[in-house]
């Protein structure tokens, strides 16, 4: 069996450790559904797979990976606990991972961060732990709790084992859906990309990975060949700011087709019309796959294209498109 | 092979029925996911398996009933096609039933229906029809083509081939989760609610329909131990708004162990509700089942419970709560 630290390089991940992912998470994730829609196949002119990964435990992928980690640690690891920095869908996804398999788990949180992030992290059995906002404070935590504490930390995506059980969501969707031409996956961290690439390469499907303009790092990084830091947090997409990792660069680098970009504008009507057509919520994150199969036709039209949407948690009172209010009847 | 027009009466309705229907139509139906929530757990005091049939092809359970209709027919019947009147979900799914199967379909359209509506309808390949809206130009539309077409008229729910269709959500449901103390599905015109009801009854499970307050007419037949008429058209609930049919209304008086109202207001907050949690969108119909659930706690509370979201077929720009605009960064 692979321990959490033994794994380490970029030749860590591969098709067998997500492989292995797989089998080790069944029992505990939901094998996410594959919706399609004729009107969403005709505004994109390709035919469209969607893995809803924003039907997930805790509403996103990340729960793949987070309970991929927990599931290596050894007994002793498992009594220490695990700890990690998250405002996000990552925060509560360990917590929900860490409550199922009798693991404390302790979440830093910006004390600037929404409410609703909060309580979805609280909600699930964290114990909440308020940090200052920004990267100085975050990395003075990571190195206090380090040298002062047994916790391990599972970092949001840098990591072969959190890649590989992201990896699973990509495994299911060509499993489920034969013949694929190409696999689309948001870009944040690259910890779902990453994983999603390594299946694809396997079963020589091209991978793409969408990122905002608004947080396009990763596209940088990959013109300059080095890990570019991640711009300032703009984009309505709150799941895709984040910068590259040394684990998840070099997969990208080496089995990613291309990185395309859309703008806040594209991702926010691709998002209306996903959920209007598909009948699920999706992030503002998840939209940018759709938006992108619109704007690339060149690239896209005529396809079988499976697509991930990486998560739902959005608060239904803020939307960003105008909304009238429905009167009742009484 | 039991034909179109040679199912009738109270019997005809039975769980050999279902199970056949369930061959019948499974490579044409999505099997619905069943989605769970910690969250909506802790609201309820219970333990909540919710079957997404909003998630169904044409963004409701109605796909089922119609696809089963359309596969009992004859050669002749097919070639001669056939004809509905709905501005809702029934005429969205016959029209898909019939493109899929290459049967023709016409549907007859209220003029003063909504425009998403007769989209949805035309979206899916069905020729439409405009006729005044009312009972009286309903009933005069199918009285001028059952004498002079040839076309199966396809009722919305009164006929034991649909509601056999309808059932086959609960059949999987209950194959997906064993021990369930209840079924609660929401009533409208029963057809539904009566397959439901066959399939709680075979298993000895008791089964709740659930009306609102402002289209109690089910809920008043039963005690007046005959059908009354549907009242005037208040509810949100648009796809309750409907009077039971011989057919339903025997097979609910049998079988289902009490119909409960809930209120507009109930509805509107259990929408909310289910949308946040359960990342899914359902229409307010869909959600008197939660509103159900938490508003009667006394037959509910500490159970293992099934219940059924019937559709998703909601304008995103329409909503029955207050949103924020939600600006992008740009």
């Amino acid at each position: 069996m692979t321990g959490w630290q033994h794994i380490a390089g970029p030749d860590a991940l591969n098709l067998d450790l997500i492989n292995r992912a797989e089998k080790l998470i069944a029992p505990y994730i939901l094998q996410t559904p594959v919706l399609q829609s004729s009107v969403l196949d005709s505004i994109a002119n390709a035919q469209l797979f969607f893995k809803c990964e924003n039907l997930q435990r805790t509403g996103a992928f990340k729960f793949r990976g987070a309970m991929h980690a927990l599931l290596n640690l050894t007994a002793e690891q498992r009594k220490q606990g695990v700890y990690t920095v998250s405002s996000g869908n990552h925060g509560a996804a360990l917590a929900a991972a860490g409550r199922i398999l009798g693991i404390p788990v302790q979440v830093a949180v910006p004390n600037n961060a929404p409410r609703v992030k909060k309580e979805n992290i609280a909600n699930n059995g964290a114990e909440i732990i308020e940090i200052e906002p920004g990267m100085a404070a975050r990395e003075a935590f990571i190195e206090e709790k380090r040298t002062q504490s047994q916790r391990l930390f599972i970092p949001p995506y840098n990591h072969p084992l959190i890649m590989a059980g992201q990896g699973t969501a990509a495994l299911e969707l060509v499993k489920a859906v034969p013949d694929l031409d190409a696999l689309i996956s948001p870009l944040g961290g690259g910890g779902l990309l990453s994983g999603t690439a390594m299946v694809g390469h396997s079963q020589s499907i091209p991978v793409f990975g969408i990122e905002p303009e608004l947080a396009n790092d990763a596209w940088l990084s990959l013109q300059a060949g080095s890990i570019q830091r991640a711009r300032p947090p703009t984009s309505i997409c709150d799941g895709l700011l984040t910068s590259l990792g040394d684990h998840t660069f070099p997969v990208i680098q080496t089995y990613v087709k291309e990185v395309l970009l859309v703008s806040e504008n594209e991702v926010i009507i691709a998002m209306q019309q996903l959920w209007q057509a598909l009948k699920v919520m999706v992030e503002p994150s998840s939209a940018t796959v759709f938006a992108a199969v619109c704007k690339y036709p060149e690239r896209f039209q005529g396809k079988r294209l499976g697509l991930i949407l990486s998560g739902g948690n959005v608060d239904v009172s803020r939307l960003p498109w105008p909304v009238t209010l429905l009167e009742k009847a009484e």
